[in-house]
């Protein structure tokens, strides 16, 4: 059986999101969970369940947190028996085939990196961003924040990484792959993005060229490669836009209406707004690049976000994602005569 | 009187937008607007309106159109009496003091530079989006196309100028200035906003450090810098989510209440709420760093958009904004030892 560690320190809600999304994903999914966290405390969450006695659920203990406040760097250096730090160590010791974390997630990144290593072909390992568009299928977005100065090598990773795991796990068939640029035209764009163009060209994906800014959500393309700076602004300027329009929007709609029953109506909508936009319904974002599988979820993770994610991490492990990668890299460098 | 030439070919909507802005520019703004275009339209459609006799208001003749599917070097090199054009030796030759189109931005952009030239100090002008906020107020981001890859002493200049414009035409008495970055930390970003955060906080301005994607709409900043490419992907990012959360929005409106209701209800709200939405609501945004005054609006530009572009570029000439700019950058220049 499959196992999955979870970094049951994590979250916003940690360990009452984690213990019972481990719960849902041990009754459900058909795998192994391994809470990792202080044996007291995730022992006490575990119990507040009923029912869980045959489960295939261990805890394994690991004494030191890594919070919010914590520098990635401090993470790795001063806490090197945090949870999310046990938890890589699993994966890479293949005691379990990956590892979940809703805790902070530069701290993830750097700790996945150097614990589990990079997939051999790979320069630096990525990070997804998963976003809803108009047409129902997410976008993905590579990379959003681990690697805020890129080379076109790393893009041209980055669009052979997000094409796997598009086909793989979001079951794309043929996904279209683009580059975040401004303007459609090839010569549109920076000096990055111009160098990476043929490289993109040369691989074997279906490369569609340049995408704008608004075609992010539009559902034209399934990948979009992007330097980490650019997608963290693009992924922060989207949740900072969607306060503002709902505010603005709510507003609105108790203006146009009776007072009370806008409210109402606005908050039904809403309700259902966010959940749409909510990435974690999509079960949380891969580290791509690693040896081995890390999914890193929002730190408001909630029970089902957690479930999600363990699925995820158990198709990515499934999926031979990781293989799929070196071999697609491999390729590419015999071709170029490396 | 101030004289306002006004590119009358521009917009999807010419000449009839351009006129009518015009008409009522010149009965309530105490101008004098100068309509460039092809005389036999702009006249024709100038007498559709009542008691426009007496106005300040006259045509000059361009033969040329530049069009939306005009490349911007095409433009500059092959349509040398384009409406566009004309109007801006107008502003070259002192007939006119500023000039404002709603055509092809980058052909409007590469002929204002060309023809004007850059204010002393400045390496290269700046495009300017202007955003609405929560709070009510707009912010500026500095650039958004204009120039795709910047120096950190661009970046400087940026702020100059946003924060000149910002005092004088949207009365911030003393404008929050940050860099759109990627975390709060000085040490976080990419190499461009590390090598120009000295430039910034040596600058006679009120610079408040990094910002990031989610704070542009929060009203915690006035003046963003950020490089042409970056700014342009965040305000098409914008474009894009707000056509989506529209789309999505609309459905759950309907969804949640009878389906009739829900569309009048939504109908209403949107209405409002693109409104707050339009920039154009804010007169056009400048290319900032050109001798002389150059207000570009939206293709899509009504009436009421050109009259505020044309007040916007008269307080502007008002505002002197390019003498302060350029005393200003002197000032640093002089600091500096250059």
């Amino acid at each position: 059986m499959l196992t999955i560690a979870v970094d049951a320190m994590g979250g916003d809600h940690a360990p009452k999101a984690e213990v019972e999304g481990a719960i849902r994903a041990a009754r459900n999914l058909g795998v192994k969970v391994i809470l990792v966290g202080q044996q007291d405390v995730v022992g006490r969450e575990l119990q507040q369940h009923e029912s869980v006695d045959g489960l295939p659920i261990e805890i394994v203990h690991a004494s030191e947190r890594v919070t919010m406040d914590d520098s990635a760097a401090r993470a790795v250096r001063m806490k090197r028996d945090s949870s999310m730090r046990v938890a890589s160590r699993l994966v890479r010791d293949g005691c379990a085939q990956g590892f979940v974390s809703a805790g902070n997630t530069g701290a993830v990144m750097a700790t996945a990196k150097m614990v589990l290593g990079v997939v051999p072909g790979v320069d630096r390992p990525a990070s997804v961003g998963i976003l809803p568009t108009v047409e129902g299928s997410p976008v993905l977005l590579v990379d959003v924040g681990a690697n805020v100065d890129c080379s076109p090598r790393m893009l041209a990773q980055f669009a052979v990484m997000g094409d796997v795991y598009s086909r793989i796990i979001l079951r794309r068939p043929k996904p279209r792959v683009g580059i975040l640029s401004i303007g459609e035209e090839e010569h549109k764009g920076n000096e990055l993005t111009r160098a990476a163009w043929p490289l993109l060209q040369a691989l074997n994906v279906n490369f569609i060229g340049n995408v704008e800014g608004r075609d992010i959500y539009g559902g034209k393309v399934d990948v979009i490669v992007c330097d980490g700076f650019i997608g963290n602004v693009a992924l922060k300027v989207s949740e900072g836009l969607v306060e503002m329009v709902k505010h603005v929007l709510q507003e609105s709609l108790e203006a146009t209406i009776a007072r009370k029953i806008g409210y109402v109506l606005s908050k039904a909508a809403f309700t259902d707004f966010r959940k749409r936009l909510d990435y974690s319904e999509y079960g949380g974002a891969p580290l791509l690049g690693v040896r081995g599988v890390c999914i890193i979820c929002h730190g408001r993770s909630n029970a089902n976000a957690i479930k999600n994610a363990i699925r995820v991490a158990k198709e990515f492990s499934e999926g031979t994602i990781n293989q799929r990668i070196e071999e697609e890299l491999r390729g590419k460098a015999r071709e170029a005569g490396d």
